[in-house]
């Protein structure tokens, strides 16, 4: 049985393992300094018309992926816990529709990969799930129709501004023990919404930053660890701007923490003109189970907190003066 | 610890009390037939600029009214499972973006509340997990705006399209033995995603019976039980044109039901010009916890399988060709 500690985390019982992890990328992910990390590139478009449907085929192919990587017959995923940035899901619900399995369908915004790993985790350590399946998705294209401008209008970026991450990114967890040693998720601290009263949409980091900091603050007090416990602490997508508010903001309550974040690492802004990093439900789940597999897998690191960082916000409550929410969640992912 | 049985039914182990229930709703569904039973009633704009707004003002009070009437502190909140129909569910976070607790944010369009209340249960049956708020709101304003037309348009409505509810619905689960006897969630069935290539958005219903049919097959037939198992089976918002499909599927596969559905409930159809009956996530929501809850409470009825129905589409996909992906989730509550 899972035990909370303190104010907000919870520490697993029985053995959560992150069994297999697959990311499909777009081409310009691919060039990135984590391309050979990642499963295979596809095209933004993914030969489709529109970019919805394209980003609906990136959830198709990485999800048939998992399966195929994992060895796993469909019958056996108890339960599928999902989500995207699009208007009403429907890149996840039209690339899933044909699967069959039990879904939930989530909205964190950028933080719905860690979401899906918190309800997975829980739910495999409650018992009676024992194979579940996270997945994200987002596309850059898709992305700007929705949240900024159509592409065809050729915007000028704002400096502090993130490049949404074309892809998608899924695991298996599982409660069976692996022939192969694999890594285990031991405790998890979902997040609270922060309110910074942050207005400016090309600045979605410093909207999610005191997020970040406040759920890893959580955690690392919760469990009474020093952050040197783990080898690597990772946020989602905060980008260049935010991990340096998030950074600052920790130092403030007392924490030097020499951090990650997948959004700062997946693109070199200087090469690829991507302002302040990555961004979108993607990209901290394709360099999770990409980048951050690998390397726990061959135990270059054994100890990760990863804070997948979100959003909650639309063009609508922007256009009625409303400030950007951010939220995070995190989960303690290990060697054992 | 929870027990998979069959393909997709979880029982659960502990005892997971539905201690409280609160909804607030709209003026049109208090003059309504189950207007008696709705705990406050407030105007479609809540005193705001924008629909969104009051939307978020529904979800704020109603949570507020859940803490007050459950005599809870809000720290012994474990966390909340919420959603909206809105675009990034917007009224949700500026709903409950105040509220310091852990935070899952869920899209089902509008099986949320049964989504919700499965996460929830199956948080407190595994341990860890005390207390649980699931919430769910819509807004007939902002819903039609997001969906179908703004109201200035004054557009005519089709015979089978529905009415989306004012208001919002909320339950406090938990795994605390109550003072007087309440009723217990007591299994669930997960639904998956079924696509029966209905496009026509003025018949959401048809969307979502097949999968409300699939979804309540799978759950007796799971649990090995006869319809006549329960005192009530009443879908989420299938309308009365879904709920007479939905029956027809059933009857086919050799279930003769006579099911109930909120949607067809919540209205007079003839008197309040309603069309196929009410929908959007608070229909089920407001049904479910305020007269469902009541009529458990009386001991009228014992034995509830709440199955709250969605359509996942956007009126993106819609204008893309793509067809309504329905989907069911079923909660089983009894008096023990």
């Amino acid at each position: 049985m899972a035990q909370k500690v303190g104010n907000q985390t919870f520490v697993l019982d029985r053995k959560v393992y992150w069994k297999e992890g697959v990311c499909i990328v777009g081409p310009k992910e691919k060039e990135g300094p984590l391309g050979k990390y990642f499963d295979q590139k596809e095209n933004e478009d993914f030969g489709e018309d529109t970019w919805e449907k394209a980003e609906a085929r990136f959830v198709e192919a990485t999800y048939a992926k998992l399966l195929a990587k994992s060895q796993i017959n469909e019958n056996m995923v108890d339960c599928i816990f999902a989500g995207d940035l699009l208007n009403q899901c429907i890149a996840t619900g039209n690339g899933l529709k044909k699967n069959g399995r039990p879904y939930f369908g989530l909205y964190g915004a950028c933080s719905t990969m860690a979401e899906s790993l918190i309800l997975a985790s829980l739910l495999i350590d409650g018992g009676g799930v024992n194979n579940a399946v996270c997945l994200t998705s987002s596309n850059f294209a898709s992305a700007e129709k929705q949240f900024r401008f159509p592409m065809e209008l050729g915007n000028q970026r704002a400096p502090d501004a993130q490049w949404t991450v074309t892809g998608a990114g899924a695991c298996l967890l599982s409660s069976n023990n692996p022939e192969e040693s694999c890594p285990v998720i031991v405790s998890v601290t979902p997040g609270k919404m922060v309110d910074y009263e942050v207005k400016d949409v090309n600045n979605m980091g410093a909207a999610m930053a005191p997020a970040a900091a406040f759920t890893i603050q959580a955690h690392l007090s919760d469990l009474n660890l020093s952050p040197d416990y783990y080898d690597m602490i990772v946020t989602g997508d905060l980008g260049i701007t935010g991990k340096k508010l998030c950074m600052e903001v920790l130092k403030k309550n007392g924490l030097d923490i020499d951090m990650k974040d997948c959004g700062e690492m997946i693109f070199d802004p200087e090469k690829q003109g991507t302002c302040a990093g990555g961004s979108g439900c993607a990209c901290s789940a394709v360099v999770l189970n990409g980048y951050i597999l690998r390397k726990l897998r061959e135990a270059a690191i054994n100890k990760v907190l990863f804070v997948a960082t979100g959003a909650l916000m639309s063009p609508v409550s922007t256009k009625q003066g409303e400030s950007i929410i951010g939220i995070a969640h995190a989960v303690s992912i290990q060697n054992m």
